[in-house]
């Protein structure tokens, strides 16, 4: 049985459909065999620390671990439509933006398919990393 | 040596210091010995599905869960200006607010202190729950 | 339509039927409404440092995390029979035994059921703790 | 400043200093710019399930992405005694050894230093995977 594999134009809808992802205006860049990346422009909103310069919220980068992964698992033709868990480890401040998530498939599961993901600043300096879960729907 | 524990004014301020914190009306709710709570009041933009019904989006939550365990370390006179990491477990869908997330130190280190979060929607259901840890500076 | 709640009994049968457990000798402690406890002896094979102290290693900590939220979620009558994931906070050594590992239900879910673990040395301090998630089978 | 980076024989003595690591019979494999290998053997008494087919148990394989990542950051010439936090995914059932687990650097910081692990079966199937923190001593 083939599985039917989503195109750039059906997970970018999907994805836009979300108000709190159409606010961070998420965009999808690059798919690959295993995962894709998403990209988030910066907005003063997002913002945590502003002193001694503008930092991105680190639960801002969270999020963005969170649906790219959510997205990864969505491209390979699997349906999830939620996150069981994630886990983040903040590396280094995001000060610029556009910041780029990118995730790649660890195993797509009978009941649950896991993603890890990187993110990174506009000069591909790592700043955070994580992995998430998502049940089969 | 007497450490000096922060008033809610003073937590108060430093959390509406960060403009997503200030965009997500974020308050200091109870302050208990061991931890504290921030209360969230829904909002249009932080919505991530709407069908079949409204749902806040999971990253919103994951942010919750990361600045009020950091708040709770701050509220035991413990210097931290990060997160190292964050762990999320996502129980049930939020579908109403206001919500309100409740920190419980586990253990404050000499290089970094952990806290457990509870996220409860209106009604005091659980919807989710994790962990972080937060580097002394 | 009734759960089967199994006993102690099973619960132990079930517990000792694997070698690694035999080997760590553990048992079932208390048993309560949502979770349970396992006692686990010290014994010198497990120990990671012994400089300037003996210390019981993370590892098996960790793998005492897993498996007492595994049997908290079988002490509910649900099915599983692996760990989809684990996350463990680490927070002080462990120099003496028995240990006591007192697991939690957060949530018995459809896919996926998490429990919270809390590991105690003999005086009662707090070790180490965590959750884990558990696909149902 | 230049760092002293261990020898081999140097990490496999620290490593074989642990009486459980001698239990498991553990050695170093490969050593890369940014991370190590560590090779564990089968042994019966690490065993969790022995139906259908015998199975290496989960606590074994996290214990082996704690100490991975552990030493994977002492490879690179940084003190660290102790692991603060791990995140471990299980993939598939692990039925044969040896087990090679494979860490990498995600980062070395000033407090906290974090690496990600990646456990394979004899065949190079994935079978599990995660992360770890170790606090700078």
């Amino acid at each position: 049985m083939e599985k039917h594999l989503p195109t750039k134009e059906e997970l970018t809808e999907s994805l836009r459909f979300a108000p709190f992802h159409r606010w961070l205006d998420l965009r999808i860049g690059e798919i690959t065999d295993d995962g894709l990346e998403i990209i988030m422009p910066w907005r003063p909103e997002i913002i945590s620390n502003t002193n001694p310069k503008e930092v991105i919220h680190g639960g801002i980068l969270a999020s963005l671990i969170d649906h790219t992964g959510l997205y990864a698992v969505l491209s390979q033709g699997v349906k999830t439509t939620s996150t069981a868990y994630v886990h983040v480890d903040y590396h280094r401040l995001a000060t610029s933006g556009p910041i780029s998530a990118k995730a790649k498939i660890l195993k797509i599961g009978r009941t649950i398919s896991t993603a890890e993901i990187f993110v990174y600043g506009p000069d591909g300096t790592l700043l955070a990393s994580g992995r998430g879960g998502y049940p089969c729907s």
